[in-house]
Parts: C-alpha cells; structure tokens; sequence
C-alpha cells in the first residue's frame, strides 16, 4: 500500500515492436494486464508514438476507458533513454504528479518489461520517494526468456547491458565476462544493437575458450524465433547466426 | 528450428504456489500460453501434483487436449531441485525421449518460468544438445518483477540466489554484494527460504551503508503485494516488512 491515492502500474509491452510481423497480444499479454492497460489514462513512456499504437492493439481486445486523443501522456525526456536510465540523475517526480491527484499511472517502454534492460528505473525510483504504491503486471522480458531458454545457469545471472563499442575494450570486457562466468558459474548475458550483431560475434568467437557455452537468442515469442545454445568450438564452423537487423541477446557459461 | 521432430516449451506458472488465495490464471498468463499448455500431454516438471493442479486451472479456461490421468509427466529427481540444477551434472536427456518421438513437451516449476531462480536448465541444456527446438512462452517471473519494481538498476543487474545460512559468512557476502553494487552500479538480488526472512533482514540492517537502497519485494501478482524501496537507514526504524511464511526477493543497489 502507497500514501499516495495513485498508483505506478508497470506496463509490459509485445517483443514485436518495429518487426514486419505483429503477433497476436494476447500471446505476450494476460488478459488481466490487458485490461488494466486499457482502464490507465495517465502514463508515462519511452515512445508516445510507439505507446499510442500499443493502445490502439489493446483497444481491440479491450476497449479502452478513455478515447486514445483525451489520454494523458508523456515522453521520458530523451537523453535518459538514450543514455541510459541508471545514473540515478534524471528526477522523474514531477512526472507522476497525477498519482497525487489520485489518478493511477503507467509505465511502458516500446518493447517488454519497462526498467529492465529498458529505461523506466528512474521513474520507479520517484514512485518510491513519493511513496506510491508500484504494481508490476506480468508480461514478455526478453532477456529472462532468453536465459530460460539458453539452458545456462538460471540461479545465478547477470545481465551486463551493452559491450564497450571499441573492438580492443570489447574483447578485454568479454575476456572478463568469460572469467566471471568459468570462475563463480554465474551466467553473463548482454545486448548489443543489431548492427553489430556480425562483429560482437566475430570477437565472441576469437575471445571465448572452446569449451565455454555461448547461446544467442532473437526474435522470442516471433515467427522464426532463433534460440541456441553450443560450445564456442561447435559455433565456429557454423555461419553467424544473427543478421544485422534483429536484436539479440547473447549468454555465457560453463 | 530444431533438428528433432517435438519442440520443448517452457510453461510458466503462475506464483500462489502455496498460497491460500489463488489468482485467476488470466491474470498472469497470456491467453497463448494457456493455450499451448492445454494442447501439451508429455511434462518435464519440478513436482508432478503441483503441475496436476496447475492442469487442472488451465482445463477449467482451455479445455486439456488429453485428460489429465493420461498424461505423461515426469518429475525432475529430487537431488536436482533440492541443490539446484546448475552444476551441469545431471544428464537429463533421458527425459526428453519423447522429442525424439516426435511428441511436444513442456517444462513446468512450481512458480514463474523454469530454469529462472528456479531448477530447469538441465532439462533445457539437454534439449539444446539433442538439437530440439527451446520455445519460451511468456509469464510471470518473480525475480523480474521485484527488480522493475524495486526502482534500482534494471540495465546492469544479477541474480545470486541464495545467501550463506552461517551468520558471519553471511555478512561477508552481505558486505562484498554491496561493494559490487556500490562500485559497478550493478543491481545485486537474492533470494531467501522465507522462515529466514527475518534472520536476513536483520543482516542486511546491520551490514548495508546508510545510503545504500534496499528493497524487498513478495507476493508480486498477489492480492497484498510487498514492493519496496527505501535507503537502509530509512528501513532502520522500520518493522521488519516480510513475515517468515512469504517467499521475498531482496535487492541492493546504490
């Protein structure tokens, strides 16, 4: 229970934002987070654009409680998106200003659960300053779907982000990664944006020992979802297994 | 695609595992997930009687495809739930046979998504070596939930599982989480059996730095929900926020 009379609904999205192909919500979605995203009027969101359109899909499974053009809506301010939501800088209170006019708020970002690998953190963190209530509803994370399917260790991970971008540093950063992973048995998993999808793999091949377990993963809940996991030895003869367009997620264990 | 004729789905479950007030299944699991697992009739899974209830919830909205008796369920053996299924050294291909005839199978835990913070990744790492197709299906994931919810970094986070049971090997590791989380940005959380709750608690009180954030989440898509976070001073003269009979998951961030 929150002091305030509003409460921060985290809102999550289908993994099909930006794809050809949408997929039907109610395969990434439980009805009951459908029905509360299309009770909320008030939000707050990585992509108005993107939000507005998400809206529009749960409107035709659940109508919703206010026309899409009265909603309340607003942008997280472009720099914490881009930059990333984890300095603890950005001071989103102002943002959830109408939890303290008892309106209930959401959070979304274009694709998945909002605060992980996701910006959305600082918000969440205001909501708790404010003393408002934070209710997370169920829906797809990529990242956690792409763990449960790498077959690599599940009860002790961490997901690291993105890998510095100058090929020396990203071959140090895995270097470090793969040690971690050998070394205590936590799973490390990261991201990087599609187009360097071919040259993290590339240095993935060249830095990892042969007997360490590397899985890649994309496309999860799409048509055409790749999902594989094998030693950095039997990768190596194979062709890259992503192309320069999907986001991936990659894993390494023992 | 996989190069076997069946396909592994990883089935999530929804979290009141043995709680007294259970959620309509709609609210934590999307209507596609339901779906497959209705159509499913071979199971991998943690505990056979949990699934059997777990089936019996999803007959009630999807009719089963096979009646429930009929239904071919294997149990993980106990040594791999019990001391965690991510040395690597169960063999778990056997169970798989079925792929390899051609049948679809699931794999179910008790709560939330298999091989996350829970036993699984045998079974998955099994199918990647038979080369079956892995398929995730989206659900409610406790650990995911309590990190968007708890405000603290959710681009740079880890999952260790469990804590030391000895009190001072405890607070060793209390001390060297929070200096990783403090030095790296890096979202530390755990996990604990919930009749230790209060033990740990007052651990974390004890060892944390004053500015360090705290938070503690259970009974995430639950009627009475616990999402917090505060500084560990401000927690200081704060009743302990978890009962010793609710699954928590604590988190450390600066």
């Amino acid at each position: 229970m929150g002091t305030l009379p509003g409460r921060l609904y985290l809102v999550p999205a289908p993994l099909d934002h930006g794809c050809a192909v949408q997929v039907p919500l109610s395969d990434s979605l439980p009805a009951g987070t459908l029905a509360v995203a299309a009770r909320l009027d008030h939000w707050v969101c990585e992509n108005a654009k993107s939000l507005r359109s998400l809206l529009k899909r749960v409107d035709a499974l659940h109508p919703l409680g206010q026309p899409l053009q009265t909603q309340h809506i607003q942008e997280l301010p472009r720099e914490v998106h881009k930059k990333g939501d984890h300095h603890g800088q950005f001071d989103a209170r102002p943002l959830l200003a109408p939890l303290t006019a008892g309106h209930d708020m959401g959070l979304a970002s274009e694709a998945g659960m909002p605060a992980v690998a996701d910006p959305g953190s600082s918000v969440v963190k205001a909501a708790h300053e404010l003393g408002a209530e934070v209710i997370p509803l169920p829906g797809p994370v990529s990242v956690l779907l792409a763990l449960a399917a790498s077959g690599l260790n599940g009860q002790n991970f961490a997901f690291v982000g993105y890998l510095p971008q100058d090929p020396a540093e990203r071959t140090r950063r895995l270097r470090e990664l793969e040690s971690l992973a050998l070394k205590t048995g936590q799973t490390q998993l990261f991201i990087e944006t599609p187009y360097r999808n071919a040259a993290i793999w590339a240095s993935l091949l060249q830095t990892l020992q042969h007997n360490t377990r590397l899985s890649v993963a994309s496309g999860l809940t799409l048509p055409g979802a790749l999902c594989r996991t094998l030693t950095a030895k039997a990768w190596k003869p194979l062709p890259c297994p992503v192309d320069n367009s999907t986001p991936a997620v990659f894993g390494i264990g023992r």
